[in-house]
């Protein structure tokens, strides 16, 4: 059953790659765009994703409300590209157009491009990386794309770029299996960056901060801040290389089990007391 | 700054071990009751857990909305122990309490019990699983419990028994750097239960079901429905040895590198084009 049927007659055919676009930011930010954009220059492009920001909501999905679908127009240029927006979380993006939106299985989901650097820890906690994450479970070759700013009004044009570049390897190469990729693009102009590294997360962590105040009535609450100390400064990782200038690509799997520990384990002999 | 501090003058010394505990099914559930309660044997206890369900949310963290904390008692033979409800996800919990409810370092982190298993690949959207993650990163030895059960009154003692012995040989041994325990314990008589095994995630896949119904103004929402699809049937996984009788524990990394696919990743000609 597809309630958005107006949208869905869009859907392009099956001649160029089908390309699936969603982020964290909302469809509203001008990282989807810039992704969207580049897409559209490679594939048929489909873009399913949250109203609302959604960042740092990790791999969460919505059971207990009910989620809606809006059409919605990316305008000018982009105008011809079917897009959705979704009352969700990226997860729920994911697991909504898989699953009922999309005639078929796109060749390729990407997710972003992040306003903000997913790398380190940040993995764990990254709704960009998490969508990517969810459609890699469902079978399909997925990107994360994030660049290193804090800055909305930041240009998203080289970053789009590499995103081009790096998505039409992965249509023609495919990932291995149970793999998803996490771009991170350094924010400085396009002839600046030195080209392309693969990496592995960086060791690090959150240094936090809890603002305590009192709201009118005298009640406490506690505002969260916080600050990523990168505890590894190894040539080989994420925020390393982005630091110096290049593109980082982790690959990242979704299988959490520490399989190097397991037989450790064992020896624990876990009935005695 | 901590403005619960009529809570934190009853947090304990330093003789027995300090176990924090949280869960994702909120501080009124019965799984948090039954770990407390088995906690509360072996060491000093401090509960701080979300105020409300959060199962699902995964890793999230709420960065746009104050967080409040509030005072809140198991009364009977719990009512000893300092308890934090919090208006946030099980890792706002986790962060919150280690960087500014605590006194000090707890030498144990625990979370649930949980209403319902979390093997395969539900570990990625667990909240209970990344409430135990979240205190990991920051180097406190910790363990999820989850209970395979969908029925709120099932009898959480026997898996709170487990927890107080897979607890104790946690705070004997401790556990290798950067992996936390998932625990899943069957729902059947304690006596019928035939043991702890080690075991890695099984393969899986959520068969995602949305349904799709019209509001009174006649505008579409969908409600998410989804069945677990367990795709690897091998004797070593934790949904098997669920299945089979015995207590699962399962080492879960957070470092999602996939390392054993650099190499090959760094072979692809990324510069070509």
């Amino acid at each position: 059953m597809n309630l958005a049927s107006d949208n869905k007659n869009k859907i392009p055919s099956r001649r160029r790659p089908l390309i699936l676009v969603t982020n964290d930011d909302g469809i509203y930010s001008p990282g989807i765009r810039a992704l969207t954009k580049a897409m559209n220059d490679i594939g048929d492009v489909v873009v399913i994703a949250p109203m609302n920001e959604q960042s740092a909501v990790g791999h969460s999905i919505t059971l207990n409300s009910p989620i809606r679908v809006e059409d919605y127009n990316f305008g000018d240029e982009l105008s011809h590209v079917p897009a959705l927006a979704i009352s969700g979380t990226p997860c729920d993006c994911m697991k909504l157009a898989l699953h009922e939106l999309l005639h078929r299985k796109p060749d390729l989901a990407v997710s972003g491009i992040n306003k903000g650097s997913n790398v380190a820890i940040n993995v764990i906690y990254s709704g960009t990386i998490s969508a990517a994450t969810e459609s890699s479970v469902n079978g399909i070759d997925s990107i994360a794309f994030s660049l290193d700013t804090t800055d909305i009004t930041s240009d998203f044009t080289p970053s789009g770029n590499y995103a081009k570049t790096i998505a039409q390897k992965v249509l023609r190469s495919q990932l291995p299996r149970g793999v998803v990729l996490s771009v991170n693009v350094p924010n400085i102009p396009e002839n600046e960056i030195k080209g392309i590294q693969v990496t592995r997360q960086a060791r690090s962590q959150w240094e936090e901060v809890f603002v305590g105040r009192k709201d009118p009535s005298n009640k406490p609450y506690y505002w969260y801040r916080g600050m990523l100390n990168i505890l590894d400064q190894s040539k080989d990782t994420d925020s390393t290389v982005v630091d110096q200038g290049y593109v980082s690509i982790t690959p990242l799997q979704y299988d959490r089990t520490a399989h190097g520990c397991i037989d450790v384990m064992k020896t624990w002999r876990w009935g005695d007391f």
